[in-house]
C-alpha cells in the first residue's frame, strides 16, 4: 500500500473513485476506507497516526460541506495529504473547497479542484509524489501524459 | 465552571475576549483555554470529551479559516457547542463561516455571525441555554434585553 | 411540549420536517407551525412572547432567502433560538444563510448548515440542549450518537 | 411629515444621513427615528402601523448585517418601503443586501445600493414617489437632475 | 395606463407575467413592451421620456445578465422606476441583481428579489405607490394583504 | 482565414460553436482547433505565434474552470486575443470568468460573458475589430444589427 | 484621433489614466471625456453614433458598480467597444465587472481586469487593435513586450 | 536544490518568502526564480521542462490575479507542483484561488490557501513530499510540528 483514500461518507465514493480509477491507471497500489472526522474521530486518528508506519507515503481525503477531514488527518501525521472537495448540493463544493484548502500555517493540505477532476488529479498528483523516488511510477506518469497529449494532436477538430 | 470557550490560537483572542464579557455581564461562569484542532488535536479531543464531567454544560469555539475547531469538539462530545467564525485576513471570514456552519447531517454547532458580533451572541446564547434551567441567569438575560431596549427608546434621535 | 418548530411557509416543510424526525428519533417532544415574519408578523410576536410559559425550552425556525423568522422570534423570547437557512431558489440557501447568521450583538441565533443536514441537527442540538438538564434525553443522544459512529465503523468499504 | 426615515442603530446614520440629505435637497419632509427590529421589535410595529395615519406617504428603512428592519416595516404597513443596506463590517454589505432585497412574495422592499449612495437614492426615489402627485417635488427633482446633468456636460475633461 | 411594464426579451415573460398578474388581482391598469437597452436604445429613450405624459405613474424594467434596461429607463425619466433581476443561467440573477441595485447617485432603482418574487412583489410595490394617492388602490392592496394573512392563519399545521 | 478559435477540449464545441455561427453569418472566415493550454501546451505555443504570419487577425479563445488558454495564447501573440468562459460544472464559470479575464498588466483578453451569450459575442466582436478595415465585414454587421433591432421593434408584445 | 476613453465620472480618472498612459507610450493617439449612461445619456448616443465618423476605431469605457456605460456604448456604435471595471467601494469591482462582462448576445463589451491593470490592459488591446491594420502602432507594441520580458529575464532574483 | 520557488513578479516576494522561510527552518534546500507565465513563457517552459535534470523534486509557484504560473508550470513538467495564491488588490485572492485550484483533469496542482499561511505551507508540503525519502527532513518536520504543538500547550491562556 502506498497511498491512503480516505472519505467521509459511501456517498463520496462516486467522486473518489476516480482518485481509485487514475491510481489504477497509474500502477500505484492503494487501500479506501470511510472514516468520518465527525462521526468516527478516534479512527480518523488512529488511520492518519498508524499510516507511515503501514506503509503509506501519501493520504488523499475527500470531504463535502463543512469538509474537516482532509485538515484533520494532516493534524494528525506527517505524510503529505491531499484533499478533494466534493461538489455539495447547496454551495456546490464552495464551502467543501474553502473549508479545505484555507489552512492555518503549520499543518497543510495540498487542494485540488472540487468533484471529479480534482478526484482524480488528487490521485496524478500523489503518483507524481512517488514518482519522485520510483522510476516505474515517474514512467508510469510521462506515458499518461504523452497518451493525452497525443489523442488531442491526434484530434484537433472540435466538431468531429 | 460552566461554560468553556476554546479558540485555535491566541490571536483569536481578541475577537473571543466579546464572548467572556458577555458572560461575565450575564453572571455565567466560564473558562477560557487555547485549543487547536490542527496543532493539538489530542488536546482537543481530551478537552471535549471530559467536559462534561468537568461542569461544563456550553462549549464555545472561536476559529477562523479552515475553521475546524468548532465542528472537531462537538465530533468528541454530546454537550451542545457554539462556533464563532472569526473574521478572517484574505476572505474576511466567509471560509470561517462555511467552514463552522456547514456541518452534516448527526454533528451540530449552532453558529453565530462573523466576528465580534457572533462572539458577544456566543455568549448571549450560551446564556439562554444556561437559562432555560436556571431562574437567575435567566432574569439577567432579561434584565439585560430590557436595557437594551430602554437604551433604544431613550435615545431615539440618530443624529445627537 | 419542549420544542417549538416554526416556519415561514407550507413549502419550508419538506426541509422541517427532518428537524421533526431527529426529535422523535431522541424523544423529544416538539410542536409545529407555520409562522411569517412578514405575513404574520402579530402572530410571530405572540407565539415567541408566549412560549415559555407554554412549556417550550427551544425555538428552531425554518426560513428562505430575506429569511427574517429566526431572528425576530429572537426578538421577541429570551429562550435560545435556533435558525435553518432552507434553500432557495436562485441562490441556494445563501442569503437565507446570510440573513440568518448574521445578527447583530444583542440578539442571537444559533444557525445551522443550509438545508436538510441543518433542519436534522436543528433538532440535534435542540435536544442537546434539553440533554443538559434532561438524562433521558441525553442517553437518547449518546446513543444515536454511538449507532452513527457503529455504522461507519461497520461499513468501512465505500464501494460496497 | 411625508417620509419616515428609521435605522436600527445610530451606527447607521454616517450613511442614512445621505437620505435626510437628499430629501432636503428636494423640499421633502421627513422625520428620522432610530428603530431596531430586534431590540425594540414592539416599537417597529407601533411605528408602521401608525405611519400612514401620521401623515407618511412612504418609509425608509436603513440596516446591516442580517437587516430585518426593512422587510419587517413593511410587514406592518401598506406603504410603500425602500430598503438602504448599509455596508457591514465583515462582508461589506452583501449580507444586508440579500437581507433586505430578497423578500418573498407578498411583501415588498424597494431595494436601493449599498452604502451612502443606496442612502442617497432612497431618498431620491422616495421623492420621485411623493412626486407622482405634487407637481412642486416634481420640478424640485427635474431640477436636480437638470443640474446634475449639466455638472458633467460642462466638465468633460477628466483629467482637470 | 398607470403602471409601464418593459423587459429586454419576450424570454423574461415567464418571469414579468408575475409582476403583470400581481398588478391584475390589484385592479392597476398596465402595459407590457419588449424594450431592449442595448438592441432598441432609441425606443427605451422615447419609451421612458414620454411615460409621463402617458399617464405612467410607476415604470416595472425587468432584465438578466447585464441588466442595463432598469438603470437606463430611470436615466430618461424622473418617474419612479422598479427593477425586477432576471434569473440568470450561468450565474442565477446575481449579475442580474447586482446590474440593477448597484446604482450610482442620482439615479435610483427601487429593485425587487431575483425572479418570480421579485417580479410579483415589484407589482405590489407599484400599487403601494399609486395607492398613497388611490384610496381604491389601496383599500385592495389591504384586502390582498388581509387574505394572505388569512390564508395562514387558517392552515397552521405544516404537514397538511 | 481572419479568425482564429481555439478551445481546451471537445467538450468546449458545444459553447464554442456559437462563436462560429455567428462569423458564418456575419461572412467572416474563420478556422476551429482544439489547443489544450496544460495539455498541449506546445501547441499553444507554436499556434499563437505563428498565427499573425498565417493571416489571422484575432484569436479567441474559449476555456473553463482554471481557464488558461486564452491569457496563455495572448503571451504568445501580438495579435488580439477574445476569451470566451465556458460554463463550468461545480461553479457555473465563475471560476473560469476570473481566469480569464483578471490579468495582469502587460498581457490582455477581452473577456466575453460566461458561455453560449459570449461565445457568439467573441464572434461579434472579432468581426467589429476585423470590420474597422473590412467594409463589406462593417456592413454585414450594421444589417445584422439592424435586423436584431427591427425584430424586437416588430414584435413589440411579450406575450405573444 | 483613433481611441475614444469615456468614464462616467471625473472619480473614474485615476484608474482610467492608466489607458492613456499605455496608449501614450504604445503611440496610439486618443481623447478623453466624461461621459454618463445614467446622468448624460443622450450625450453618450451622441458620442457612441458620432465616434466612427469622427475617425474613432476602439471605444474604451470605465465604469464603476452597476456600469452601464460600455454596454450602452456598445448599443449605439458597430465599433469594437472594451470595458473596464472601476474598483467600487462596497463590493470591490465585482459589480461593476458583472455588469460589463454579462451582455447579451447581440451586443459585445470586450472586457478586462478590475481596476488599474485593466486600464492599461483596455489601452493595450485597443493597440493590438489598431496594429492589425498599423505597422508601426504594432511594431511598438512588439516593443513594449520586448521590453517587459527583457526587464523580468534581467531580474530573475525576486528578494534584490 | 532540492525545491524550486518561482513567482509571476517580485511583488509576489513579500508572500512567497514565507515559503522560502519555512523551507529553511526545515533544512531544505532551494532556488527562487521571478518567472512570468505570461510575460515569459518561453522562459516558464525551459525552467519546467528542465527541473527535473537539475535535481529539482517539487515546484512551488506562486501568482495573483488570473494566476496562470502554477497549472502552467505543472502543464511542463511530471514532478508535482504546488501553487500558492497570491492575495489579489480587488477580489482578496479569491480569483488566484479559482485559477489555480479548479485544474482541469489531467494536469494536478496541489492548491494552498490565500497568502502567507499558504505560502508557509507549500514549503511545509514541499518538505513532507521529500521527507517521504529523507529521513533528515522528515526528523526536522517532525520537530518543527512538536514545538508548534509545545507552544500551544505551554501557553493555554489566551488573554496572557
Amino acid at each position: 500500500m502506498t497511498v491512503g483514500i480516505i472519505m467521509g461518507s459511501k456517498s463520496d465514493w462516486p467522486t473518489m473513485q476516480h482518485t481509485a480509477d487514475m491510481l489504477d491507471s497509474l500502477g500505484v497500489q492503494y487501500e479506501t476506507k470511510v472514516v468520518s472526522a465527525h462521526r468516527t474521530p478516534h479512527l480518523l486518528a488512529e488511520y492518519a497516526e498508524s499510516a507511515k508506519d503501514r506503509g503509506i507515503k501519501v493520504i488523499i481525503a475527500g470531504a463535502g460541506g463543512a469538509a474537516h477531514l482532509p485538515g484533520m488527518a494532516a493534524a494528525y501525521t506527517s505524510l503529505p495529504v491531499l484533499g478533494v472537495p466534493v461538489q455539495s448540493k447547496a454551495l456546490n463544493g464552495q464551502d467543501s473547497l474553502l473549508s479545505i484548502v484555507q489552512m492555518p500555517k503549520g499543518i497543510a493540505v495540498g487542494t485540488l479542484a472540487i468533484g471529479n477532476a480534482g478526484a482524480a488529479n488528487a490521485g496524478l498528483l500523489a503518483a507524481q509524489i512517488i514518482g519522485t523516488h520510483n522510476t516505474e511510477i515517474q514512467q508510469n506518469i510521462e506515458e499518461f501524459r504523452r497518451k493525452q497529449t497525443e489523442t488531442i494532436l491526434a484530434n484537433p477538430n472540435p466538431a468531429e
